[in-house]
């Protein structure tokens, strides 16, 4: 067996361990007190098969008699919830992985989120190839079987199907199954560290049970964004929507993330691109998150983003009207025919007839009224009925004209079968019942009016993102992952330009020389204006420096100016290795910024923003990941600022967009190219000229990390030795 | 008595009326149905005094016997529900008016709303100084006296004193009264067609009752916004706080409320300026309003936004980092010193002490250790704290320990007394009995994290917000909140300029001429590069009419210029009156966009923006309310991308930001002085040149209504007869 199979058989034996825990024949829990809070909720939930507690020391755990040491338990068993003291965590994984356990919870913490990265190496390696979830994780609850390994309180009860919930955190996870929703929940994970088994992996898992409808995630930073990606792509693949709630917008949060399970944040922008790119739908808070997979476990997909709603008050329309058109959500006006019969129905004039649709009180308590104009409201073309109800308290009012509105609803619905829910402003204002009716007839009850379009906004565009992800390339992950931890060392503009240029990126046509005459020479072989430039390792900040001149277009000028520049460098205490001479390029339409930057979690990525003046005044960048396509870079530029420049503004000329797009293919392939050494690279500004007339990289600056760039100095030498590791251009 | 003695009046008469309906001593209901379930709600809420039921055709209502009119009541009733056919209410009105009531609530539709404005003047007539809500208006609740004039199911209860609430939309008023988030409810009304009381009438009412702790808005669209600026002004001088939700920013909620109750909408922009300019507080959803008067009613003021978040877990505090900073909360860190000994007190590494603070769970449980180390968190500077809690549902969970966690906080708040809300994440995870233990104490139970950082957020801002604009100049309405009817006539460049130099807009040095030889020779005289222009009022667009040279510098290229032009305009079918030449200005730092609008609520606003290219790139404007101060043009500027460009931008020149803002309160005096005949006005560009050399007008535009306009011709006759109403400089 070559390496290649014996890591397939490791990963297709830890696959049906993690199988063995998420479904359970029998249980052991280890430990103390949190065995026997593991042992006390598998029987709440009624788990079916044998719990077997391990304790040395204490004679019973839950009604049971203890084994002294896992050696002693009737068989292998599937899933083990080890709450020992942390030190004694590999010892435990190993013994029961040398039985044939399935997996361990490993409840226990004091690993990696407290600086102990030695212990959780430790217990990763005793584990070999049995699952293992955690550490310093509450577990998993498999709500349709009735397996609950999960040694604290939860709130969940038995569903036959439903959506699952992976967090990162456990007490979120812990609260989340508090909800008062009506959110069936099938499975619910805290994979705490992460130290085997991540996110990638249980959505994985998740997406073999076809009893899952949608998956929602709690992500404080993805450890292995290429498992991730993976996984992420089957889940397209088979239509289960993946929503995921990802902390660290706020540099508090990415700190607290840190701080929390030791799980490498990455930049937010990352993550947002990386989410759009595999499918992922991102939400704002656990309510929406909670609501969406509410809407995809009720009602199915949608297929777009139309919505009809209904509401008795213009007050509610309004509120809709805003809540809604903040999140995407179309409202298109009945026609003209239908508006007047509904109007007629609902005893208002035909002009108050609108999309939201304040269909007033005159049929309110009329339960055939109100289905009628429901049923004919209905009839048009929508993605989506949403009725906006906020229901008294039972207990000071009576209900009644309420459920005739829901059950108009209903009974609308049975002639049309269009997804549908019921929206309640206040999220508290939904009656434990009515929301179960509502369930029950496969429309979601939704709790909170921002929630809710929410959850809409995501439904009715999953569904058409999804078709158009699947038409594109598999994403096959980051070019590189590692962080390398040399020093990094920084080419000058003109080492830059050519290592470029060799992957296409257009520079100007240029010379480098030593001296002023040389430099005078040069401009005359390529043609005035010319620009001259200081060149040399140490020159990053030209500009600042001193060390540019634009515009040149005289012999004369261009010696003076070489005089010039290296005073200002002496004063500086700068030298200059020589100096570069280009083309002047004075017909820009617009200038981008094209850049890489590394990030933790998904290496260089591609960077792509306004440049010139609106890059400080606006500021405005798009992040792509690598690989990537022309069409998304086209579309990346086509919404920054600078792309109404290049569509052609206020008349004047176009830019040469195709061109742009080009020269960042070109960056970027030269950036997947040498992906484990690439540090940073910034093209600013990429000059984009008139259609037909390209784009040209006027600055570039980059630096590579390289083995012997220890020596520390960003001389010539660490140059050279970087430059032997630049891939070349194909 | 003059006309001013009577109404000053008339006012306080209604006002007294207005107290009459509020705290009533009797309450008349007339009508059927909904007569009926007025008393049934005025018994269910245990009214004290009298209820009378008016029905010619019905013995009894409500176990009470009916008197068949109006005139056969014992005495005046202070309070009437009026429920008759909308055609009646105005005679009944006027007999009530006749016999001394106080005032009625029209609860009865069909009338502006349904387009019979005739009707409802009529109605408001017969009121006289009879205090009269609505018609089409749910009423007035006063759960502080249990006075319920309401003929419709709600949710509230009595209370002490609490928070007001005022909608025009009866319906979203009776949700809130649904809520289950203990908020106090002192006062709710639904205002309606606000035919005669509107929003500020109410806001005014409430200011006089010492138990209203802040005042609530859902505002669809303001009628008298001098009113409300009145009454907004008081309540920042009493320190009562308004919040509003104003629907209306999608086109979709604007049209909603304006078919609805036929308020005005006016601009989202207008609103927002409004709002800033009083101190109302603005949230975006009916959650967010009652989360917000939730604090404001139990923990009172806070001196500012630095929160300390407190949470068990690395989740919670991340997602409370994330929300908060998104609203512009603070988290100081607690000092080195104290965070090694919080770190002890909770079991923890002290570099895992941070703000928000995941406190862990070494603690959970230990009412003691609990409380101890929140004690010694509170005792930082902070302006709240906020703990984060989700409860689990009672009927399956022991909720013990996140007892001992709540305990915890006001345990500690007996020894620190800073302002404290316990926050669920999710809204519906807080159960009612531990809201009201709580409440109890002070601390305010916020529902929804969102929710509860948004109301954190606004009640930090208040007090900064509010001593600030106490320091400023009352704002003393609109200058003309009419709207002309006639048509609006243009005024060419060079009248708009001259007209607002006289106001002191710098304009160039330019003059008027008719031929292209005596072009030449001003700009002899002018001195070169120059600008020449066609002039004439039907030339709106220069520059797409080919009607506008720049950078002339000889008298030659005036002369074609003003031949090509020529040229242009015949092709155009356009004719110039004569010809504008001037100074060409082209030092200029920063380009600014001057304009004025015409809002349909606050009249006529100054609205400022980039100019230039970054005018349609960026599109970013300020819009402020006049009179305006030099200081808000000055914010409003420096806000802008411009204000970057004008606070010297890459080592450039600095702008005279202070010309600049001359500029604009010429335009602003000017606005004013002409605030009842301006349509429309704008000034774009504004160059700003160089520290100490000025701004200068480059191009001008406005158009005038006037009595003469309805000639229809924008010809030198009707624009001279506008000249005529145009106010000149003081």
């Amino acid at each position: 067996m070559n390496t290649f199979d014996a890591e397939a058989g490791s990963v297709e034996r830890r696959r049906r361990n993690l199988w063995r825990v998420m479904q359970p024949c029998h249980v052991a829990v280890i430990g103390g007190n949190a065995a026997e809070e593991a042992a006390r909720q598998l029987d709440a939930v009624g788990f079916e098969g044998p719990v077997w507690p391990v304790n040395p020391k204490r004679d019973t755990i839950a009604g049971r008699s203890c084994f002294r040491a896992v050696e002693d338990l009737p068989e292998a068993p599937d899933a083990v919830v080890i709450a020992v003291p942390a030190s004694a965590c590999p010892d435990t994984a190993a013994r029961l992985a040398a039985m044939g356990a399935g997996g361990g919870i490993c409840f226990s913490a004091r690993f990696a989120e407290d600086g102990d990265h030695a212990l959780e190496r430790e217990l990763v390696a005793a584990a070999g190839d049995m699952a293992l979830v955690g550490p310093n994780c509450h577990g998993v609850l498999n709500y349709l079987d009735g397996a609950v390994l999960w040694p604290d309180e939860h709130g969940g009860e038995r569903v036959a199907r439903g959506a699952a919930f992976i967090s990162q955190s456990g007490n979120v996870a812990m609260n989340a199954t508090f909800h008062r929703r009506s959110v069936p929940l099938a499975y619910v994970v805290g994979t705490g560290n992460q130290a085997q088994l991540d996110v990638g992996d249980f959505v994985d898992a998740m997406l073999d049970d076809e009893r899952v409808d949608a998956i929602g995630l709690f992500v404080e930073g993805l450890k292995d964004v290429g498992r991730f990606a993976r996984a992420a792509r089957r889940a397209l693949e088979k239509g289960v929507p993946l929503v995921a709630l990802k902390i660290g917008r706020s540099d508090e949060a990415a700190r607290a993330a840190l701080s929390h399970t030791s799980a490498l944040a990455g930049a937010d922008a990352v993550y947002e691109a990386l989410f759009e790119r595999l499918g992922v739908l991102r939400v704002e808070s656990m309510a929406e998150l909670l609501e969406t997979l509410k809407v995809f476990s009720l009602t199915g997909r949608m297929g777009g983003n139309r919505v009809l709603s209904l509401s008795c008050s213009g007050g509610e329309a309004a509120l809709m009207a805003d809540a809604g058109a903040a999140v995407g959500l179309r409202y298109p006006a009945p026609d003209p025919a239908l508006a007047v019969e509904l109007a007629k129905r609902l005893s208002i004039p035909a002009d108050s007839i609108g999309n939201p649709l304040d269909y007033n009180t005159h049929v309110w308590g009329d339960p055939a009224a109100t289905a009628s104009a429901f049923e004919l409201a209905l009839s048009q073309p929508y993605d989506a009925a949403a009725l906006v109800l906020d229901f008294p308290r039972a207990e000071r009012c009576d209900l009644t004209n309420w459920r005739v509105a829901m059950n108009g609803l209903i009974a609308a619905r049975q002639h049309r079968n269009v997804p549908a829910a019921v929206i309640s402003v206040l999220p508290e204002s939904f009656p434990e019942e009515d929301r179960a009716a509502c369930a029950n007839t496969g429309i979601a009850p939704l709790q909170g009016l921002r929630e809710g379009v929410v959850a809409l906004a995501a439904a009715g565009c999953y569904e058409p993102r999804r078709r158009q992800l699947l038409d594109e390339a598999i994403w096959p992950g980051p070019p590189s992952s590692e962080s390398p931890t040399t020093e990094a060392v920084a080419f000058d503009e003109a080492a830059a330009k050519h290592m470029l240029a060799d992957f296409g990126l257009p520079v100007p046509n240029g010379k480098v020389v030593a001296t002023a005459s040389e430099a005078a020479e040069a401009a005359r072989a390529i043609g005035f204006p010319v620009a001259v430039k200081a060149v040399g390792a140490d020159i990053a900040h030209k500009s600042e420096l001193g060390a540019v001149a634009l515009d040149l277009t005289t012999e004369d000028a261009v010696v003076e100016s070489v005089a010039a520049m290296t005073r200002s460098l002496e004063t500086a205490g700068v030298q200059a290795t020589g100096w570069l001479v280009e083309d002047m390029v004075s017909d820009s339409v617009a200038e981008l910024l094209v850049g890489v930057v590394r990030d933790a979690v998904a290496g260089p990525v591609l960077v792509i923003g306004d440049g010139g003046v609106l890059a400080e005044l606006v500021a405005e960048t798009r992040t792509l990941l690598l690989p990537t396509t022309p069409e998304r870079i086209r579309a990346a530029i086509e919404s920054l600022k600078s792309g109404a420049l290049l569509r052609g503004y206020r008349g004047k000329a176009a830019g040469d967009i195709d061109a742009a797009v080009a020269a960042c293919m070109a960056v970027a392939h030269f950036t997947e190219a040498n992906a484990g050494h690439l540090a940073e690279l910034d093209v600013n500004p990429l000059l984009v000229r008139p259609q037909g007339r390209g784009a040209v990289a006027a600055d570039a600056f980059m630096r590579f990390y390289a083995p012997c760039a220890e020596t520390g100095a960003m001389g010539q030498d660490s140059g050279k030795c970087v430059q032997d590791h630049v891939a070349q251009a194909p």
